[in-house]
């Protein structure tokens, strides 16, 4: 069975909605927690329904390399495989062949991109069929179309000439999707420039695929208003029946920004790569817990806030943990700061019930610092 | 409150008993997971408590260094610094400072040691009046006297010369002592030698502290011929109404020879640490998840075991997080390590009353291979 996208509600260009999946349904806009290698690091999936996580992404380029797609498969697919009975995204790889493979040869072809290993240097070929034949065996509820992601900085001519060649790729994933309980999102490319977002929004939706993704605006460097073009110029032509997803941004005002212009779905390695850093969000901002000024202060992180590691340790507690170097910080700053994000979209979706969307982030913004 | 013992049977030396302290009581023989930063590395109380743990132990000489006494007491002492409310064993540092400083230079005068920091190379002095400080500070349910930890191998007058300052400073130690709602163990030394162990026990147990301990058998490179001799030398002279601790011991193995001496108590880093390095233990034997054969094992590590990992994850998982170097690995691994251990004295326990220790030991050891 194909997703099921419900619009409830909308304040401005902010949607209130619900997302039918094999694997149940979550509210949106909803923020996904990255799972990489089939695990969110450090954390197992009774923690994630714990912070009411709706729905987590995996990350096909990663799998393909460890443990491979067949490996999955044979352990009846990644819900199995990794013991998470909750719907799960997996991206196309494109983004990982590009950004990881960024400072080292590739060679993009029409067929698709000849480029190495990132573990050890190996020579590998993903193709808009391979990203889909693998997506297919990992069994994921949603699965992106192969896309290139040049940056937002690369020529007008580069990025029509990519779009266009995106366009070609998505045809051929389409026609080579073989899973008939999987979904297939298609991906909008075009930089910050209007009439190639439009191109490719409206190229992207004749092909009708379950859902639109707006990609090209986490790649490398791209400004804040690169990402507000970005979406402002793609979201007018995708259909209000499909579910809208912004591809790599999760910072708690980009989320916010990001559903004031119609967006459905996020993801970001953000509140886990932090964490492992002894970052941690705040409503007033980051902070990060390895200050000394916390080596006595025995409060939780934020008095407000729900989450495991708010109700039972304190700064002074995780400080030490953290620089001590134990591991358990990383656990506890992880589950905070993805409740941090979760929590942040139920008071979206709260706000845009009460037709109060545009107060809610307004008030968000004058108290968190950036 | 002092912790009192309760010996309920016996068969052969093999005792069952139940321990009662301030933060609740436990059965033994129990094995203690070792939380030395304040954590049993990657886990959660809540997990321990999953897997039946009694007590868990943390480490004086580590706390003194990160994050201090004064910050632990300020927090409330160790239980609430590190929200764990059942009972908790502290060490004295002594193991630490000859183990760690192992090396590196140190001076060990009539007073205390004078050595190193492992951290940063900062002079430290270690007294048993300070090691009784630091952990009344802690305030733990049961904190050790400081002592020497010379190696087995040591010469018969190093022996006898160092168990006799020991014993001077578990007296410094004792009349140290002041925390009312702790309980102080002594410990036995004399390495494999009969009348050293005699002596030191008895005249350790002239001193009436609230249990014992047998040291001086996991230092460096003791056989385990060292450590049978080094109970069975000491366990004659200890009371019958006290508990006894073998000082960081925890092989599956270790464990049933040291029940079968008399032991009550058993500490070890060995479950978390193989953990960390894809080792798992089975019934029959110690298993290292990373070999390619479990590539494709869609089993759990032991069918039998009742393990929060084994009920929810297969071996093929397992070993694809510990070859994608995911931290999940570590805390998957030690949740069944531990509890290995855990349930090998819940079911030494159930042998002993019902009079078939010696054929459980048997039985287990003819099924795990070291």
């Amino acid at each position: 069975m194909k997703i099921k996208y419900d619009l409830i509600k909308k304040d401005g260009n902010a949607r209130l909605g619900k997302l039918h999946t094999n694997h149940g349904t979550f509210d949106t806009p909803m923020f996904m927690p990255v799972g990489t290698l089939a695990n969110v690091k450090t954390l197992v999936p009774e923690e994630l329904k714990e912070m009411n996580s709706g729905i987590i992404l995996a990350n096909t380029y990663h799998l393909w390399l460890r443990p491979g797609e067949d490996i999955v498969a044979k352990a009846g697919g990644l819900h199995k495989f990794m013991n998470y009975d909750g719907p799960i995204l997996t991206d196309s790889g494109g983004f990982q062949v590009f950004s990881l493979a960024k400072n080292k040869k590739k060679d993009i072809t029409e067929d698709g991109v000849h480029f190495k290993s990132h573990i050890d240097g190996q020579k590998l070929f993903l193709t808009p069929e391979k990203s889909i034949e693998i997506q297919n065996k990992l069994d994921s509820d949603i699965a992106m179309s192969f896309d290139e992601c040049p940056p937002a900085s690369a020529s007008y001519d580069y990025l029509k000439k990519s779009l266009e060649r995106t366009l070609r790729w998505a045809k051929r994933g389409k026609d080579a999707f073989n899973n008939p309980n999987q979904s297939l999102f298609g991906i909008v490319q075009g930089g910050p420039i209007e009439d190639l977002r439009k191109y490719s929004a409206e190229e992207t939706v004749k092909m009708d695929f379950d859902g639109y993704s707006i990609g090209g605006v986490a790649n490398d460097g791209e400004s804040k208003d690169d990402m507000y073009k970005a979406i402002d110029y793609s979201v007018p032509y995708l259909p209000e029946d499909k579910p809208r997803y912004l591809m790599g941004v999760g910072e708690p005002i980009d989320i916010l920004e990001g559903v004031e212009r119609g967006v459905d779905m996020f993801d970001c390695v953000l509140p886990t790569r932090i964490a492992r850093h002894g970052n941690v969000f705040t409503g007033e901002g980051r902070m990060n817990l390895k200050n000394a000024k916390f080596k006595e202060d025995f409060t939780p992180i934020e008095d407000t806030c729900d989450c495991y590691t708010c109700k039972h340790y304190t700064k002074a507690y995780l400080r030490h943990l953290i620089v001590a170097g134990e591991q358990l910080a990383g656990r506890l700053l992880s589950i905070h700061n993805i409740r941090f994000l979760i929590k942040e979209t139920e008071e979206i979706r709260e706000a845009i019930k009460e037709d109060r969307f545009k107060e809610y982030k307004e008030e968000f913004i004058s108290k968190y610092k950036e």
